[in-house]
């Protein structure tokens, strides 16, 4: 984001959530609770980087960060505190004792979801008789809703992935004849150029390639008269992009064209579904259902959507079972799909917005069925 | 690599470690312990991948994947069983069950490095009587040692970074004037060039900003007589390069070109002292000396040294307290810098091989104080 976030607040909240929950310390390493809640993103290596946050508002948290990237760290005064470590420190230590000295004898501890295990064990090693609990149940419900200078953040690099999106569906990038990979690299080179500034991910997935809905990209060349799923998201500002569009690269065979037809009308359903104070599950219910109407239950082998933010996937979850209701602010995306194995597949996806008007698609690219040139 | 790794011997020999310290079962997730062992990369995502080793030779190794990263998969039938999940499963009950199966009540676990906390503490829940340590105590002294395939795909990628290095020291990137940014997107878009599958980093870190050893690259512009230190790397094949150099955008004042030659003795310095049997401490003790016999010793806020292989940094580090011996088919890093806060820094690193016949570099680019024109 252009503006700095409000981190105080956002501290204050999280220190509602652990007294709400009897948490005496929070302990964040890597994934995006950290930046969400003082800007700095850990380094994902074998060094550890941990903030230390107390459950009591007198107490400033601490940040306990490697000495040689102590540099990179922004300070954030009002937020936390720096201390950094000398290779022959033991960071686990520090951390503990920084625990240690703000709780009691057998502190209730919530650790970040993504901290590596072997700090875990650790710090579980050293704190015998704490009680570890994951992070996210804290966290995950207050990050999932975005403020308004997160969905500005979030409407801008989904209208940068829209462009790219476009460039496919005019059949500006070249399909026929390349290989997957390269056909990747391309998107890739055109998400930075449209104004992202890092790519997490370009899935391409031509003819059978496509019934994998996490295919890598390969170095098979695309056919004609094939479904070629193009998935790819990235970051603009922190904040993640994720869209889905499936193209033809000639008029597929009838049945196929049905798929792309129960997919995208499973998409809108899906969408539709999505008002406030619903439970999540029913996006994904809805949407399921028109595809299990259609007789391919069995090939929707995954969830509806995920939330996204400084993370593409995070909380709220549109799954079966995920009965929370959905609230404003909420941002995550709406993918069915159909795979059936060896022959092909097809997807379709949006971030949509939770609004008090109703769900606000932020990714406006066309779904209509697309055939592409060479 | 080329060729496929035999990953029956690896799984025996990681079979015979876990006999060796009475671990029951072994749980691999994120990182490269599992790649090592079976060719596949677990997603770094919300949905667990986690391959059950049991001790027992008879017993198969099972691969816990969600159903629809299934198809990603390349079997290897001799190594391991696929078990994919579907999303109303709970993916660490499985694991559970799959431990209990193979175990007593109280099992002994060593659990992947790199394995979320979100999972670790969700396993420690429903197999409460278990102990855990992780994983890197048996995997990593195994992979510490690079067998010949290995050792030629590091010998490839090196030299593939080589070549970029080669053309940031003949002036051929475009430093003056531009920013670190950029600069950083060109050495990214020539590892490419040159043969690397994925770029992990591309540190450029120029003036002031050359005393921060994990720089991120900034807007700032590269001026004039500044020390600007590149520090890139990425994988081929799946094994990892990573080299540094810190060229001059005009001849450096007295100090400054003193402080190269104190690094480039220090870093020869370390280099030689690789010899076999002797303990990974003594590679670091012998850069850090030269630095402290200069008077820099409290501007060297680093370890000397890591290993490197299918990932960035791993078993053997070169750090004080570190005894273990130098044996041969260890590959790692030695870089040792000086960076003196607000005022410049200067790094130079190579990636070293232990063999019978003494260390050899892998990076082989000139190491010469270099002045760049524009």
């Amino acid at each position: 984001m252009n503006r700095t976030p409000d981190f105080a607040a956002r501290l204050e909240r999280v220190r509602k959530a652990m007294a709400n929950s009897g948490v005496d310390a929070l302990l964040i390493s890597l994934g995006a609770d950290l930046p969400w809640l003082t800007g700095y993103w850990a380094m994902p290596l074998e060094r550890l980087t941990m903030l230390v946050v107390p459950a009591a508002a007198s107490e400033m948290p601490v940040l306990v960060v490697p000495e040689l990237e102590a540099p990179r760290v922004k300070p954030v005064p009002e937020v936390f505190t720096v201390r950094p470590w000398a290779e022959t420190e033991s960071p686990v230590d520090i951390v503990a004792s920084l625990v240690s000295g703000s709780t009691g004898a057998e502190p209730a501890i919530a650790v970040g979801d993504r901290t590596w295990a072997a700090f875990v064990l650790g710090l579980q090693a050293v704190l015998p008789r704490a009680s570890w609990r994951r992070a996210s149940l804290l966290t995950g419900p207050l990050r999932a809703v975005k403020d308004a200078a997160e969905v500005e953040a979030l409407a801008r690099v989904a209208a940068s992935a829209d462009r790219v999106a476009a460039q496919l569906l005019a059949g500006e990038i070249p399909l026929l004849g390349h290989s997957e990979r390269a056909v990747s690299a391309e998107i890739s080179r055109r998400l930075l150029a449209e104004g992202h500034q890092a790519v997490n991910f370009a899935i391409v997935a031509s003819g059978p390639n496509a019934a994998s809905p996490h295919h890598d990209a390969t170095e098979r060349v695309i056919s004609d008269n094939e479904p070629v799923v193009c998935d790819f998201g990235g970051a603009l500002d922190g904040y993640c992009s994720d869209i889905t569009r499936t193209v033809f690269t000639g008029p597929p065979p009838a049945e196929l064209a049905h798929v792309y037809e129960v997919v995208a009308a499973a998409q809108a359903a899906g969408v539709a579904a999505a008002q406030l104070g619903r439970p999540c599950s029913e996006v994904d219910r809805a949407a399921r259902a028109v595809i299990e109407e259609a007789g391919y239950g069995r090939y929707f082998v995954h969830r509806t959507g995920h939330g996204i933010g400084l993370e593409e996937h995070e909380d709220p979850y549109m799954v079966i079972g995920n009965e929370e209701p959905l609230t404003a602010g909420n941002a995550f995306s709406v993918e069915p799909g159909i795979y059936v194995p060896g022959k092909w597949g097809v997807r379709i996806e949006d971030i949509v917005l939770s609004t008090p008007a109703g769900p606000e698609r932020l990714n406006k690219a066309d779904r209509a069925l697309t055939i592409v040139g060479g």
